[in-house]
């Protein structure tokens, strides 16, 4: 048998040892968004560092001004790695939604498989320790890991990481590697797993369209007073033309051809828009025209409205004449769009539609450029082919249509590229009542990484 | 002294009694939306059937499924007239903004003049009792009435009369005269009196537009999903053109021009449209391009949107797109304008550029035409002569932007035209804290209603 072997049969043999460990985990209520929780957060963590420094990792729990990280530093020879994952987990609301606590796993046989049944099972937990069980069962082997690896486990990732950002900042040299590995993402289906390299970025603005000093009354003054409903109608009518295609001048700019090869590969994966739109009763593609659905997701940038509102639309009616309307918009960005330059063009296009009798005030909600990794890095090509080993089907390079923010973060404040492995499926309920991740899942994903590993520890 | 003069000296010397006698109304609080105040309804309506009995009329009260009429009838010769106001009120909350107990009535010598503050004090309890208080001077000096009056009060005008179009189709012969005088309207300025002779009517409705099963997640289903925020939008900017002028086809049909006399008399009233629209912080005129802003209201129809809702409005910032979102959308009508053929049309263009993924439904809220009197009847010059003869300037025949429901039915069921005579104004707080009535609209409103009765009773 040979060493890689070895290392995977241990993954087997100790399974349920691995399982054992992932359950005590889960135990922790590590909800980040609630203070009450602010313990339980800090528990998730010493137990981690305790998991780790047990592998023989150099593990410390880093306070912050909200909830602490975990780093650990471990290896002694081969390419320098940082893996990522987050051990927060989503509040448990509706309780009464729940087969049983959310807090207290089980194994439950499902006709699908056997399945992980806890907050957290696949949303990051279940995840994050298929890395640290690879690690554990390389180490039982060979006595030491097969990289140089940094470890960083957050715990505000379901509460917007607030403590993120300066922590990367005052720790850029501690943690710039090569490669971020992150475990947070899922395969393409149950027998093909994913690399995710392309994610889309994201500018939120809000607008708020003032008329009146207050609310008037239609039959009182329709007809002179500005209504701020109908300017701002007019202003998002205006942003799409009638291919679906944004009018903002630049909004396009930077945008780039699905390199062919990349394309190709997307034409294997067999998607099928009309069962992906039927899944939430739709049928019609309704994005610019002439893009297939696949590629409108993943590699053309957007201009949605999240949300409106203005004036009286509860239960009967209302005559009045509003004095403000109000409309969350967000633009999904790719490639190299710049999140500054469309936000600007928006501002402006407002702007020159405002009629006289009108104020304008604007909120910005978060901006990010698209994240495209450089996938001729040979280490995506490698996991590929270890990937493929794993698993029946072929590994693929897929795109995400949402953000993951800590790719655009470290690859803006650490200048590093991240490698999107996961094992999640789209039934895993995360952030949902009864949250479950695959057996499969959890005992395919430590072996995968355990091949992972091993293709980049092989120079 | 001539008999008139006799009545109007009544008047003043029996203003102290005449007060009296509308704080023991303002008193009870006949709240009618609120069914805890049911039995207050029950007290006003019995209240003034005790009052109108004195008085010499043959008055009952008559029970609804809702709140009860009183209905009253009076005097032996003369024109057959029909009064009408009513006795309910708007609910008072916030309470702690108002300087009293509602339900307290004061006289309070304010900069502008004496007041008569409560709830109902202007709206309608002040303006009908100048009416009761008019019959009751001019029978103390000539021992009957100067018309066979009918008098109609209703106790549910301010929670939408749901009992009234039963009432008058069940009552027709009984309440059908020569003219109704409806006493729930405002003078132009104080010293100007004015006959409201044109109400706008109104269109409502609601359109939800519903695009996939459930919310989705912008980073997922962003472009292919149709988004029901953006084909709402779409349609409300497609309802106007750069002029302001509704699109919708055969909108137009039965608007009239305004007659010459009528526009030259608006041309007296002097109306500043700057300080119109400054008093609620505007400045240019928003409607038909080349129109004056009172033309605009009062003779000019309009599309507004009066409430809009879809996805996430509140605080921060969800990338949802939401399955539905809703537009109120009410036009108000003038001159001959068909609301049910508005509707259609308006019905027609939603569904003209509904794309195919979405559907949509509609929900009527009410439709009234315009009302525009029969000024022609010798009635409205007699009544614009003697308001002439009380106050200081001469009155006017004035639009109301705004619907009456009650003129429309009494045209629509009654085939009767109404005569709109009061006394409120625009600072009187009618639906807020701290509403109030004049003293003078009081006092002179009564003796308003003596000298119309008397122009009206001489043939």
């Amino acid at each position: 048998m040979g060493d890689l072997d070895t290392v995977l049969s241990t993954v087997d043999q100790g399974l349920d040892a691995s399982l054992e460990r992932l359950f005590g985990l889960l135990r922790i209520p590590s909800i980040s968004t609630d203070p009450a929780y602010a313990g339980d957060c800090r528990s998730a963590a010493d137990w981690l560092v305790g998991e780790l420094d047990a592998l023989g990792f150099q593990a410390e729990r880093r306070d912050t001004p909200g909830h602490p990280m975990v780093v650990a530093h471990g290896g002694e020879a081969g390419p320098e790695l940082l893996f990522y994952g987050h051990y927060d987990v989503q509040p448990v609301d509706p309780l009464d939604l729940w087969d049983q606590p959310p807090f207290e796993p089980v194994l439950e046989d499902r006709p699908e498989g056997r399945v992980i049944r806890a907050r957290g099972a696949s949303d990051d937990k279940g995840q994050l320790m298929t890395f640290v069980e690879a690690c554990r069962a390389w180490r039982e082997v060979h006595g030491t890991l097969p990289a140089r690896i940094t470890i960083l486990f957050e715990g505000e990732e379901e509460s917007g990481s607030p403590s993120l950002v300066p922590f990367l900042e005052a720790n850029k040299t501690e943690l710039t590697k090569s490669l971020a590995l992150v475990c947070d993402t899922g395969m393409w289906n149950r027998e093909t797993p994913s690399i995710c390299t392309m994610l889309r970025g994201l500018m939120g603005e809000e607008i708020v369209i003032r008329g009146a000093s207050r609310d008037l009354h239609s039959g009182g003054y329709g007809g002179p007073a500005a209504n701020p409903i109908r300017v701002l109608a007019k202003i998002l009518a205006s942003l799409h033309d009638d291919q679906g295609r944004v009018t903002l001048p630049g909004f396009y700019d930077g945008v780039r051809d699905v390199p062919e090869a990349l394309a190709a590969q997307w034409e294997t994966l067999g998607f099928d828009p009309a069962a992906f739109l039927g899944g939430v009763g739709l049928s019609h593609p309704a994005g610019e025209a002439g893009i297939p659905a696949l590629h409108q997701i993943w590699a053309r940038p957007t201009c949605e409205f999240n949300g409106i509102a203005g004036g009286y639309a509860g239960d009967g009616f209302k005559t009045v004449l509003p004095a403000e309307a109000r409309a969350k918009v967000s633009c999904r960005l790719v490639w190299d769009q710049d999140p500054h330059a469309i936000r600007a063009a928006l501002r402006e296009r407002v702007r020159e539609m405002l009629p006289p009798d009108c104020e304008v005030e604007f909120h910005e909600h978060g901006s990010g450029p698209a994240t495209v990794m450089t996938t001729d890095d040979p280490a995506f090509e490698k996991a590929r082919a270890a990937l493929g080993d794993e698993w029946p089907g072929e590994a693929v390079f897929t795109g995400g249509g949402g953000s993951i923010p800590i790719c655009g973060l470290f690859k803006e404040i650490l200048g590093m590229d991240s490698m999107l492995v996961g094992f999640a499926h789209e039934d895993d309920r995360i952030h949902s009542p009864n949250e479950k991740y695959d057996l499969t899942s959890f005992h395919k994903g430590i072996r995968s990484w355990v091949r992972i590993l091993d293709a980049l520890s092989r120079g």
